[in-house]
């Protein structure tokens, strides 16, 4: 393969395009990979799809290794399947849905649980049929509030998804693990660091989910993870529960005026001022704040919620929404509170929102107009400075269990580097980094509800269970580019990047051109993909500053060295020590280039 | 490649699809390779798309022995460009629109000029970068009004698209033949009989435009050809218009009664008895048949035409619509009459339509209240009895140019076999064909309108000219299937087929299968793609019935014949005097097998 600069469809862009924040998108739109057509939308050029071609190849030969078939669904689904799961309204506004001329509901399908499953429904009946493992790279719509990152989170892009379906849980768990094992030859073979993390199956649903990162501190998402092997994505961590404490020897509440102390670190001053605590200072720690925050179901309908956690932590809306799925979470606004006025605001303690101190804020049949979570650190016996629901004043060593409880708990405070690991492997440490991958035990949801049953051996009819495995090939492509950068452009890995070998022709001399031309073909005559800088008229330093930021790993230079016999090779990323770069003698020219694109494939 | 029957995911079907009509669209649901999703939507499943990637691979070939270089487009679109062009409002109900979540419009690209033309305006801007073909193979949408046949009417289909740009019409007509001899190429090697006629550029505008049809009788589309070498669809075929008749022997124009006159040929034999004519009889080619249409703009605004033509022609609806494109055509209906008094049911003439008989139907500025084209035959001079305006009369002798005129003529009437091809080539035949590739010579449509131009030699700024070069690619795979099937299924040529060799294990026999397997593993080494039918407990029957249904190009039976030493060779299309049957020795049967595959995919 010999692509010509001079014809090539690309242009190189010296100033990063005015949307882009991250690396991989400002140089793969400046390397004339990619070009935005809408928000979060873009067109592949010729060097961006080729390097899209060997990812989707990688991917390919992975999932048939792992016994997946191939198979393709269209964008443009109906309405029914995903009314049947429930999908169509759960996922609110983040689809495009569309009506044909007739009238008819469909949308642009964000994954296509449905209609596998149907499509599995339709051929197969026998659990002699099982396991059976699908998958396909297709495009995927998701109308997404704030696309950003140019590839990172776009509104159309390209998964592979993968659906295992068997006939009980011991396959279902054989088949997850040998999507994951998939997983990791992937990411393995792309060299893309990874981290397999625990995750929350949000609107997916199913009993286990997890996450495939790729570290980087643009990403997303935050995991964490501990020196004993614990990996969680943040949303999926859970507080170490404290042991109950017994309450006999605390005091009985009492109510104090507290002026002045508009912050947790002022009310904490105060209370150690005033009311001091016999054993050890009062701590942030030791207030418990009420946050009031609203729940946006995909329906609309909106309720409020108030979460109770130690003052010395947030909550974290990402954590919160996690649990809350498929409702999204926002703050609550003065409407809100002159809806509640039993919330005073900045004063609110549990006595407004539950039947324990003073029975106030039940509806008819006991319940509390408001829910009420709590932080699993409020454990029964826990004692409090908290609101009195009067302004200026708090409430002093209230009790949780004794004088108070709630409608349970909610993982919604932020998780903090050195706080415990959930499995005791010690601190956790807190990193970000891009979702590449997610795969998830799907369990028995989507068969049970479209009626995806075969016959087991006795005859009987069971209810298929599930996984489905996505990566996002699209993602993966701008995750590579973040890992593989500098300050001058692109360093594509051998693997995945549109050529091998970058030849370079300087000057005017057309005996330059010919000698060049005649490398470029040798090596595209043996196999190597070559991409060679044939414009005329072209300075050295642009055609050396686009080789750079184009990214194919070996630049050869045919230049002002021809006239002693011998060109320049040198990696796009040069050794730490200067190594690498080598005079070779044109005779031998593509013998060594060649061993050496063998080298780098070869890593 | 080895694929076992026994896990591949698909089923045979018995029965034809309740919806299908036509034998691809049988055959690919019955034999597995497409299932329905929604009207016009389909999916792939494992050998479908396998058929698919080979037909993608034969373009992809071809498009880059023709220069063109492979880019890829966002089905999603915003409104804009399209809007530009007026294509948005043109498609009407043709195209999918929808809404993202701030109420941006977006569309599902049916065709994609307006993109294509502002990438290479956001890349180019020299004639030294030209001439540039670009291309994509893509997923394609149009709300089909009746999406019918399968994969021929689809409402997501994948289409190769290719886009020229050059500097001026010499440099266009240069891009135009290398695609249409790519083309020629493409279904060349498919093995698809193709004609290539001249077409309407419909809503896509340009200069000049011709269609790949493949015949069939299931065709959508009907075309032309003459011994001498004309060839058109009927949409683009134009009528030979006859001399002008001096007019000044005719009799002047005199009304009759005519009762009892319902038909042409009953107005015919009453005109021959009553008013015979000196020089010949009256035939129904002497009466003027009007026919009132209502045109239907993309808007939605509605218009009455009246189309006047020779009683012994009918109008072609689809003839007239690419006449009147965008607008759709339909039948005029009783409110319409209701509206034109003037209008009188079975007996309407020229009269009412125009100012030359009586001034009637006039608005104020002297236009007709009705739109009125006459076919092409109605030149000067003719006479003709139609119809006077009142019922049960006719008027006689009325003289074209002398007595009435109208706006215009119209290509509307139907062609029939035997007509004059317009070139003089002969008299015309008709047949049907499938429409697989169109391609156009746009000129500057979409670069004016989206403001694409380039710096000449001279530094001035030139309008690009532009052609667009299309094939259905799924519409082409079902082409194959119409063209490679019989009565037992379908019979892919070796180039497209999903294996080369289907190797069926018959009986309960471990001898039998452990030889299939062998033999099986053994081509599947030598690179011979392999479907083997390896399902324990099916009998024979069925499986020669799934080979057949099927396709594959060379069928291996591994049964009874292994007692004595032999396995059965044979095509899966026999030859007409029975041979190609071979009984070949175990030992040799590989070499043989991969022999034949050879002869196969050389052909």
């Amino acid at each position: 393969m010999l692509l010509r600069l001079s014809t090539l469809f690309v242009r190189t862009l010296r100033e990063d395009p005015v949307d882009a924040e991250v690396a991989s998108h400002k140089l793969l739109v400046r390397a004339g990979y990619i070009r935005r057509a809408a928000p979060g939308i873009y067109t592949w050029l010729p060097l961006g799809l080729r390097v899209l071609a060997k990812v989707e190849l990688v991917v390919r030969e992975e999932m048939a290794e792992a016994g997946a078939q191939e198979v393709h669904f269209p964008a443009l689904l109906p309405r029914e399947p995903y009314e049947t799961t429930g999908r169509w309204t759960e996922y609110g506004p983040n689809i495009f849905r569309l009506k044909d001329r007739k009238g008819g509901d469909y949308l642009l399908a964000p994954t296509h649980e449905e209609v596998f499953t149907l499509l599995v429904k339709d051929l197969y009946s026998s659990y002699k049929d099982l396991p059976l493992a699908l998958y396909q790279i297709q495009t995927k719509y998701r109308d997404e509030a704030r696309p950003r990152a140019g590839l990172i989170r776009g509104r159309e892009f390209i998964m592979k998804d993968a659906y295992s379906f068997d006939v009980d849980d011991d396959g279902l768990a054989a088949s997850y693990q040998r999507q994951r094992d998939a997983y990791e030859r992937i990411f393995t073979r792309l060299g893309l660091e990874y981290v397999i993390v625990a995750a929350t199956s949000g609107a997916m649903g199913g009993s286990r989910s997890e996450e495939f990162l790729t570290p980087t501190p643009i990403g997303e998402d935050t995991f964490v993870r501990s020196a004993g092997g614990y990996a969680a994505n943040v949303e999926a961590v859970t507080t170490v529960v404290p042991d109950t404490i017994a309450d006999d020897d605390a005091p009985a509440a009492h109510v104090e005026d507290t002026p002045n102390t508009p912050t947790i670190d002022s009310l904490v001053a105060v209370a150690n001022e005033r009311f001091p605590r016999a054993d050890r200072p009062w701590a942030a720690a030791d207030t418990l704040k009420n946050v009031v925050l609203a729940l946006v179901q995909p329906t609309g309908e909106r309720t409020l919620l108030v979460v109770g956690l130690p003052g010395d932590r947030d909550v974290d809306l990402k954590r919160l929404e996690a649990w809350v799925a498929p409702a999204e979470v926002e703050a609550a606004g003065e409407a809100d509170f002159a809806a509640h006025p039993e919330l005073v605001k900045g004063y609110i303690g549990p006595g407004a929102l539950g039947p324990n101190l003073d029975g106030t804020a039940l509806d008819d049949e006991g319940r509390r107009a408001v829910r009420y979570l709590l932080d699993p650190r409020v454990v029964p016996g826990t004692r409090w400075i908290t609101g009195a629901n009067e302004p200026g004043r708090h409430v002093f060593d209230l009790v949780a269990g004794r004088d108070f409880t709630a409608d349970g708990t909610v993982e919604a405070a932020d998780v903090r580097a050195g706080d415990p690991a959930p499995d005791g492997s010690g601190p956790l440490e807190l990193a970000r980094g891009i979702e590449i991958g997610h795969i998830f035990a799907l369990g028995r949801k989507y068969a049970q509800a479209l009626g995806l049953s075969v016959l087991n051996q006795n005859g009987k009819a069971v209810v298929v269970t599930m996984g489905s495995y996505g990566i996002g090939v699209t993602r993966v492509l701008a995750a590579l580019a973040e890992a593989n950068h500098d300050d001058r452009g692109l360093a594509w890995p051998a693997g995945v990047a549109p050529a091998h070998v970058h030849v370079v022709a300087t000057g005017r001399d057309a005996a330059v051109f010919e000698a060049a031309e005649a490398l470029a073909t040798t090596l595209s005559a043996r196999g190597i993909e070559v991409l060679y800088d044939d414009r005329p008229k072209v300075s050295p330093g642009v055609k050396f500053a686009d080789a750079e930021l184009l990214g194919v790993p070996l630049v050869v230079v045919v230049g002002r060295g021809l006239a002693e016999g011998v060109v320049e090779v040198r990696p796009r990323v040069p050794a730490e020590d200067g190594s690498g770069v080598e005079q070779v003698p044109v005779a031998v020219a593509a013998d060594r280039v060649a061993e050496l694109v063998d080298g780098l494939l070869a890593r």
